[in-house]
Formats: structure tokens, C-alpha cells, sequence
């Protein structure tokens, strides 16, 4: 199978980590997003969302989002369990995953897309007010993200998951790309950092 | 079990549709927002994040997110399938379901927070630009779902699932709360809004 990947980017470094974690072999396509490879005809074809990752399976089918990605390959390669076992754990997970998607992540983004490297694009409206809102509720949730490490160990609870994966890619994003570096005050969700950085699948991946 | 609910909340009737094509019986608490019900000390004990729906199971574990709550009863009561039955299916029908959030819903939130009803609110800084860009999305987004519905029953292929729950609720809440109503000319997007709108689920959730 082939991933369309680029250097750089969260959202595929997230599939490679599950990739890396799963121990599974693939190819990897490098598209080029400053030059539009993502928005030509032919990659369309295989996400008309026009974004990366992909995943292309040997016979030809696609499949676009990350975490749809990893949803696959976890039924595919079950071991290492990364989305939970039981209905209950399952949900959870998925919860949690979602909150850090859609309540940092998202926040993340719209400082990004209306940040200095982006705006030099031209390709967004650039919304100063959406940032200067985004900034703030990124550093609100990383507060709420070190009382939780407080008490327990991952973003799931006591045990590894995909969740992990997602808080790091999105972490490691805003302290390089949009100067959103979480406080070294944070000294709890800087332990998780610490602990997750460690494991080999994402040794490989840095 | 108990479901968290608010009256007109799109998210918590994603739940609720999810419930009645499962056939579940369970009891709905009625949290009143605009009392500020989902940010008592009590309520954020079962969602830390302070929103709709929450399902409290009966040994009082609690789940949110939607799509968390709806994984978890997928797993406690498979039939009929709503998730995807193989791996690829159950990744396909994921990204489906994600791309109408992420991209669709999205974007009819911020229409919303930044629209008349939540302005009279207080609790949102406005920000009438994101709104003017958000608005253009959600009109965009509709006509490349019409050309979908062209060639495709469903959001996800030629089967119903959770992501034909997820864009009625969508819809339905952008055409009656924040005044994005889909035009009468996507033709295909209407055929769709009828099918899914007649099933007995649906009909009982209306």
C-alpha cells in the first residue's frame, strides 16, 4: 500500500506513527502541497476533500482522514490494540480522540491558517480576530491537558492509544509551526510528552 | 441508561436517531443550556467539556461526543450495522462521516456562533468575517454533495449509516437555526433529504 505523505505536515505523521506502532511495511508518495499536488485532477480522484494523507491499497481503493486510515489498519493489523477493546473502552477512546481533535486541534488550525506562513500563501482570508480567539483557547486547553496528566498517565487513561498519537502530532505541530509551545510551567503534560516521545514507533517517525 | 439531552441540539439527535434505528429504550435528562445546565460543577464531572449529549450508563460510567456514544452502542447492539462491517468499509463509512463534520458541520458551527441567536447570548467574542467566509463554505460544500448524491444513494456509497445521520442533523439544524438552507436546484441533495427523512427512525426523532 501507498501513503501520499509531505514532509512536515501533521496529519500524515499520524498515520505513519500507527503504521510504525502496527510494525507494517509501506511506500510512501511525498506530495508536494506548496505546488497544489494535492489539488490536481488526478489526486482528486483519490480524495475530492483535495487533502493528504491517502491511503492507497494495492488493488487501487482509497481512503482519506487519518483517523479513518488508522481505523482500518486497526481492523486489518488488530495487535497492537490502539482503538480500545470493549464497547466501553472503544467509545472512550473514540471520546477522547475527538475532544483533542475537535477542541485543540481545530484551535491549532485556525491559528495556522491565519498565521505569518499561511497568510503568505494567499490562499486564505486571512481573520487576525479568529487567531487572536484561537491563541487563547489553545493555551486554555493545554492547562486543562496538564491537570488531567496529573492524574493519569495518557489522554485515555492508563493506557496507550490512538488518542496519544493525535495530542502529540497536534503538540508538536504548534511549537514548531505556529509558536503555540504549551508553558514549560505544564510540567505534567510535559511528562506525557516526555513518555510519548520515548516509544520506538515514534522515535522512528522524528 | 440516561441521555443528556437539549430540545433542538442537533448533536444530542444524532444520538437519538442512532437509539431508535437500534430500537434501544433508554430515558432522556433534559439539560437546559440557556440556564447554563451543561457548566454546573455536577455536569462537568460526567463532560469535562461542558456540552451535550452525555450517555450515563446504569453503573454510572459516562461517555460524550456523539460519535463516541454511538461507536459504544454500535458495539453493545450491532444490528443493524451502521458503523461498517469490514475493515475498509468501517474505515470508508469513518471518513465519510468525518469529512461532513469536519468539513460541512464546521462550518455551519461557526455560522452559528457567530449568528444572531448566540450574538443576543454574550458568551462568544463575534466575529462577523468568519461568519461571511464560513456561510460561502457551507453554500460550496452543499453543491459538492449534490454532484455526490448524483452518483451515490447514500453519504457513504450505496448503503445507509452514521454519516447519513450526521449530514441530516446538519442540514436540518443549518436550514431552521442559522439560515442555510440548501437551494431547491440540488436536486440530488433533496432526493437524498427525502429518503433518509422518511425512515421510521428519523420520522420518530422529528
Amino acid at each position: 500500500m501507498k501513503l501520499y505523505d509531505s514532509a512536515g505536515a501533521p496529519n500524515p505523521w499520524r498515520v505513519k506513527v500507527f503504521l510504525a506502532e502496527k510494525g507494517v511495511a509501506y511506500e510512501t508518495v511525498a506530495c508536494d502541497m506548496s505546488k497544489g499536488e494535492h489539488k490536481t485532477p488526478a489526486f482528486l480522484a483519490k480524495n475530492p476533500s483535495g487533502k493528504i494523507p491517502v491511503l492507497e491499497l494495492d488493488d487501487g481503493r482509497c481512503l482519506a482522514e487519518s483517523v479513518a486510515i488508522c481505523r482500518y489498519l486497526e481492523g486489518v493489523y488488530p495487535a497492537p490494540n490502539l482503538f480500545g477493546d470493549d464497547a466501553f473502552e472503544q467509545g472512550f477512546i473514540e471520546m477522547r480522540n475527538r475532544q483533542i481533535e475537535l477542541e485543540l486541534w481545530s484551535q491549532i488550525g485556525t491559528s495556522w491558517v491565519n498565521g505569518p506562513i499561511v497568510a503568505k500563501l494567499g490562499r486564505f482570508t486571512q481573520n487576525p480576530l479568529a487567531k487572536e480567539i484561537s491563541d487563547k483557547n489553545v493555551e486554555r486547553y493545554y492547562g486543562r491537558l496538564d491537570d488531567e496528566f496529573a492524574a493519569h498517565v495518557y489522554v485515555a487513561g492508563e493506557r496507550y492509544s490512538v488518542a496519544d498519537i493525535s495530542l502529540l502530532a497536534a503538540v508538536n505541530f504548534a511549537t514548531r509551526m505556529v509558536a503555540l509551545k504549551p508553558s514549560n510551567e505544564l510540567k505534567h503534560l510535559w511528562r506525557w510528552h516526555s513518555l510519548v516521545s520515548a516509544r520506538p514507533a515514534v522515535q522512528a517517525c522524528l
